[in-house]
């Protein structure tokens, strides 16, 4: 009979002790947990804090006395493990409650202890108002001060939990001003996608100060004020820090586990550690990531969870593998969503992996059913051979659903080509006939075989100055607003003006424009075959040039029906295009 | 330069026209429409009917003006081509506006005339009010039937069409029966799953009317009565025919080309016709069924879009190829949605494919966020190597999501474990950290990894009288309602009661079940384990035995709170299983 010790009761831990049961009913299995609750839903703390999710007693899922009577489960709530003999397989625990120690012995050990928010060392950080969020008792703290009547709060770190209690708190009411040292939210995403998601968040209220920093914390009369590295200060009730999280490596290093490059625990295919009795998993571990191959500390649920699985599997004699991690991340961002898969444009440059990509700005769903708006979709993809390299959208509805395919297609090795013959789900309420998939694979399958030259924004700044930047939108969108230098070609005219056209061309480049890419393909593919060589077509259009010069079209000066009618004429003039897309 | 004709101006052949003018900037493309209207959304039309889609200009995507102005097509419409000369090169049209005849040659024909709405022979059915769906006209009549005070509808036929416009015309506050000739709505989908969309609908004040047929359509003083072959007989203000389309082959016919054996015209993988001249897509062509490699009628809109663009392709000298149609479809009907890819267990066994099945009941997302309800899965399989044979699904939030993802791991020959290994975007609002993709492939991998032995719902009828069925859930669940016969031992009991049920196991089969599957699995781990060798788990549990059996649990002896508790209960005993996929 094996007796497996689990340290850690969430996630990878739960999930790990619940599959050993299930393919061990003799196995004793003992799972010691540091807090106060296991298999709680810790993704759910903002929602609770914001009261979309209005009990508490939701997020607690189950009980040590419900996993004793049904999984027959040990489960000890409050045990700090403080040590491990490897040699003689104990580990040394502290009982919280009464203070004393006992030793508990073990076959198999199991570390799934998770990851603990960074705090920086910054002058003032450990004011009782500078608060983390990643477990039930951190959130009561925050619920605590909200119920005391605090009304105003920074939050410090603009990714995942950063935006996400940022949302919270405005529900409840609170002044909210939101500080990330990158100039955009949501890093982990390049930036041209950040643009709408910064401007959405000013738009419910929250105070956005990107590209800057808390150097220090300060009590103003039991408020915090945080100065900035941008020489501004702000004050609040309270402060939520939010800039990431590290391994809980402690208990690891201490017994001589080895670690990875980044600072995780170093595990197998199997998930084990270095010592083959000691198993870790979830966000205490190194993965390799499966774009890059490169070890990565990817905190996520869904990986921690299957790993847990993998383990319970691995104990009990089985060869079951944990491949990579991908790092599929969604988050909602009030009426937003933002997703990635798969790796970004940074991170392929960082790893120096050659690469082509392609924005698009499809419909969620068909334009003429309510509801839809145009989501932003960025894909990477290897110049060779078009394979999948990532993925990232932001929009509103049917983003998530997107990246899902995205992720899965991924997963399988597809290429761009691949996406072209995706038979996916249509009917008006749910997406295109041509779904914004199908069209960032043939987008980007056109770059491939040469049917279509990109240029793309950040090319903007270098344009030869013999270059001519034709905008083929309608003039009332060229008046509306338009690059500076360039001149205005409506599709409709180009054949017509050839003329001018090929002029231009005998003095330098022509690149083309419209207000999300696809007009100017039209354009391209008319000046290409009628003898333009040296054409090219911005990626993204418009909405990806002002994103990423971040500014997004509703801070422009443009009047809001404007844009609309505007966008109601690209609809009309890209009419073909989005007639394959819309009908039937 | 190539002059090439397109018959019939909507999704394929609108696809093919924009798609050759990108391609070839210099060929002469002409677009022949019977009707009045190219290009237009005829998904949308029941929309329109009942209001979703205020605007009927909404539905009409562009015009011919546009076509000429934007890409150079020459689309004429209302045009009949009543001939093609095929040695001559030459179509004949008649111009419906004048009634003038002509010729106009081609080195190309494309033929993309989609499918007609199926009329039976049934006595009466050329009544003025009994209308079918297919075209703007035909959403005209039926609107303005309801202008003119239509307070009641009739809609024959329960599949895609008919459910539209049956939720269409209750929106339109009129009172509607739906008559379908099987025992269930949505007959594309397997039975069990089709229980509660019936029910959903009656729900919406849909009279239903299943396993029936009309049999004669009188004119009672300008209303129409339907006669049914059960005897009943229906009378309102309009009747509307849904009872699926057939390709619109005469002209193909006459000009001698290949027909299939389904009826449709047969085409290669470049989408041509027996005549290399010619070139079909869309709902008149004979595709591959992805699944079972047979012929096969599927009218969808996305691959009519890319069947068009292949054929773009192919004329232009590329060697694009359409591989296979999987069947990937959606429908909303009201607040639920139904989804099917691949193949389904009636069409399985029609072909003689050998198949594993799991039903699972999963949330949309997360179930501590609210919004969520349970969705049905079912996941078809092939029994030596897991590969991924059909999914449906029947819910509500999420579950076009699932089935795309479903949809792409088919077309990327992905098996079960491939689903286990997924990498999907969790956040509470958007899914689980085990997403229901990933569960069924746990569950299935289960199945075929021999860790659980499933019984199904079809299996009970014919029970061995020797058999003792084993209730898991609580005695309050039990209490409410329960299989016929069954005993009750709850889980958190088993163990317990071992000798009890070693007794029974000596007098025959152990089966077991539970509301939806996961206790039930758990307890034959134990009891498996535990030396009992003949027992097995209802796949889908109580659930999907219901719906089998036509009884959603609403329409039981069901106080409907207690219901609620029930599955209050059954999350909360469930706790484990629903920890890790509820759980970070």
């Amino acid at each position: 009979m094996k007796r497996i010790v689990i340290v850690g009761g969430v996630a990878a831990g739960m999930s790990a002790a619940a599959r050993l049961r299930r393919l061990d009913e003799q196995a004793e299995i003992v799972v010691l947990e540091r807090d106060h609750y296991v298999s709680y839903a810790n993704c759910g703390l903002p929602y609770h804090i914001g009261g979309v999710i209005p009990k508490r007693e939701s997020l607690q899922v189950t009980t040590p006395e419900h996993l004793r009577a049904t999984m027959n489960l040990d489960v000890r709530t409050e045990q700090d493990v403080v040590g491990v003999d490897r040699d003689a397989k104990l580990v040394q625990v502290v009982d919280l409650l009464s203070g004393t120690r006992y030793a508990e012995p073990y076959d198999v050990l199991v570390l799934t202890q998770g990851a603990t928010p960074l705090r920086p060392p910054v002058p003032g950080i450990d004011h009782p108002r500078v608060l983390t969020l990643r477990s039930i008792p951190d959130m009561d703290a925050i619920i605590a001060l909200i119920d005391a009547g605090a009304q105003s709060a920074i939050v410090i770190g603009g990714s995942y939990i950063g935006v996400e209690v940022a949302e919270a708190l405005r529900m409840r009411g609170l002044a909210v001003d939101l500080v990330e040292l990158q100039p955009q939210v949501m890093p982990l995403l390049d930036p041209e996608l950040a643009t709408d998601l910064r401007d959405h968040m000013t738009l419910h209220g929250v105070g956005m100060h990107l590209g800057t920093a808390a150097t220090a914390f300060h009590d103003r009369g039991g408020r915090v004020t945080v100065d900035l590295q941008s020489g501004d200060s702000l004050t609040a009730d309270l402060v939520v820090l939010a800039v990431g999280v590290r391994p809980i490596s402690s208990l690891a290093t201490a017994i001589g586990l080895a670690l990875g490059p980044r600072g995780g625990i170093a595990v197998d295919a199997h998930m084990r550690s270095s010592d083959p009795a000691i198993y870790a998993a979830g966000d205490m571990v190194e993965v390799t990531d499966t774009v890059t191959g490169q070890p990565a500390l990817i905190a996520l649920a869904g990986p921690a969870n299957r790993q847990g699985r993998i383990i319970a599997d691995h104990i009990c004699g089985r060869d079951s593998a944990y491949t990579s991690t991908q790092g599929t991340a969604v988050v909602k961002i009030f009426d937003m969503t933002a997703v990635m898969t798969g790796a970004s444009e940074r991170t392929l440059r960082r790893v120096g992996r050659p690469y082509q990509k392609i924005t698009i700005h499809p419909s969620g769903h068909a334009g003429y059913y309510p509801g839809s708006k145009a989501m932003q979709l960025k894909l990477l993809f290897a110049p060779d051979d078009g394979k999948i390299l990532g993925a990232q959208i932001v929009g509103y509805d049917g983003v998530d659903k997107r990246i899902d395919v995205l992720a899965t297609a991924i997963r399988a090795g597809m290429s761009v080509y691949d996406l072209e013959h995706l038979e996916l789900a249509y009917a008006p309420p749910y997406g295109s006939a041509k779904d914004p998939v199908n069209m960032a694979g043939f987008v980007a399958a056109n770059l491939l075989r040469g049917d279509v030259v990109a240029w793309y924004a950040e090319d903007y700044a270098q344009l030869d100055p013999s270059t001519t930047l034709i905008d083929v939108r309608s003039p009332k969108e060229y008046a509306a607003w338009h690059m500076a230098n360039a001149i205005n070609i409506p599709l409709p005219d180009l054949r017509a003006r050839m003329d001018e056209i090929q002029a231009a061309a005998a003095r330098g480049p022509i690149r083309l424009y419209c207000m999300v890419g696809f007009r100017s393909y039209q354009a391209y593919r008319i000046l290409r075959q009628r003898g333009i060589v040296d054409v090219a077509t911005l990626s993204g259009g418009a909405k990806t040039f002002l994103g990423l010069s971040g500014t997004s079209l509703a801070a422009e000066q443009f009047d809001p029906a404007l844009t609309e009618a505007d966008l109601a004429a690209e609809a009309q003039l890209d009419a073909v295009s989005f007639a394959f897309i819309r009908t039937i």
